[in-house]
């Protein structure tokens, strides 16, 4: 799929788990895709366990994602992204294996869509029983979740239709400025696109 | 540009910035692909600030990008991706407007690569600097920048052959396991494929 597509079908689809295997060699895909991403003095903090069968999926679930977020026990793969905040680097406060494990994660999620897969991204949980669960040390963070599935529908597109239609993001003059914080770039382009030369 | 292939290539070339000027149009795609991505409870905290123009370009990376960083002037675009802490979640102490913009600059990185465009991810900056050049506000957290540019090669290919040839990552079998942390997710994959159905 092009890369355009990908960005822009990616979505959360917790709805549209199917209980089909995903195979292993596109379980591998996505975490290769993971693996590609840029972080801070490439320190790669991000590390991914992948939850699979019926009675892991199920203990995992029980303890640690209740109420709604349970749905994500439908998908045969459960992914947890985490990372020990001391393997990344902190500058003036900000801890950037949390945007690092962005970066790897969005690898992660195009790449699933890349593949006709459905995923969900989840911040919501108790981190303790999931680290107890899943055996992570004391000193390492638990940041999202994401199940990994076909989807019910015949397809990706038909999975993610109504939700791509319903989609909620602030335009684009309210989060892109042209030279300085508050000033619009959207009106501020067709100006600039005046001295520019064509392709 | 095909989606794994996006992932595979998107690479940091800051030696490969050319001056010719980016379309307004090239510009507007990679921010729509940055607002697209998923954050914690749709907070959308990322803003972006596009900086054009050789005086303003030099006036920004003269206060802010010192030493071998200021390279980054010679592209005609630079942008720099900030956020307002308090406009994201946070849980136990973990930020999520980093990880979300994280999320939102990989697609950014992405969608350039896709249009041959090169990029560098650069953390490394006099924030105080970037902060009174912009005019941004103090509650406000500048956490990347990246100029963006056409390659200096003939082809975005060309540009990153050498630095792809050396990428250095950590193996799937050190960043996955299977299950519970320290598995390796990779050698468990054999097993798990043996019990998965053709496609």
């Amino acid at each position: 799929m092009e890369t355009s597509a990908s960005i822009r079908k990616r979505c959360s689809l917790k709805q549209e788990l199917s209980g089909r295997p995903v195979e292993a060699e596109r379980i591998r895909a996505v975490l290769d895709a993971a693996r590609q991403a840029p972080s801070a003095r490439n320190t790669q903090p991000w590390r991914f366990i992948v939850v699979q069968g019926e009675e892991a999926i199920d203990a995992l679930v029980e303890a640690a994602f209740p109420g709604p977020s349970a749905i994500i026990g439908q998908a045969p793969v459960l992914i947890v992204a985490c990372a020990r905040p001391e393997d990344g680097v902190t500058r003036d406060g900000k801890a950037y294996y949390l945007y690092d494990l962005g970066s790897a994660v969005q690898n992660l999620l195009l790449a699933a869509t890349d593949l006709g897969l459905v995923t969900h991204l989840i911040a919501s949980f108790d981190e303790e029983q999931v680290k107890r669960v899943l055996h992570i040390p004391d000193d390492v963070r638990v940041v999202v979740a994401t199940p990994l599935a076909y989807p019910r529908a015949a397809s990706y597109d038909e999975a993610a239709a109504e939700r791509l239609r319903e989609r909620d993001r602030r335009g684009l003059e309210e989060v892109a400025f042209a030279g300085a914080w508050g000033a619009p770039f959207a009106s501020a382009a067709g100006t600039a696109a005046q001295d520019i030369a064509p392709v």
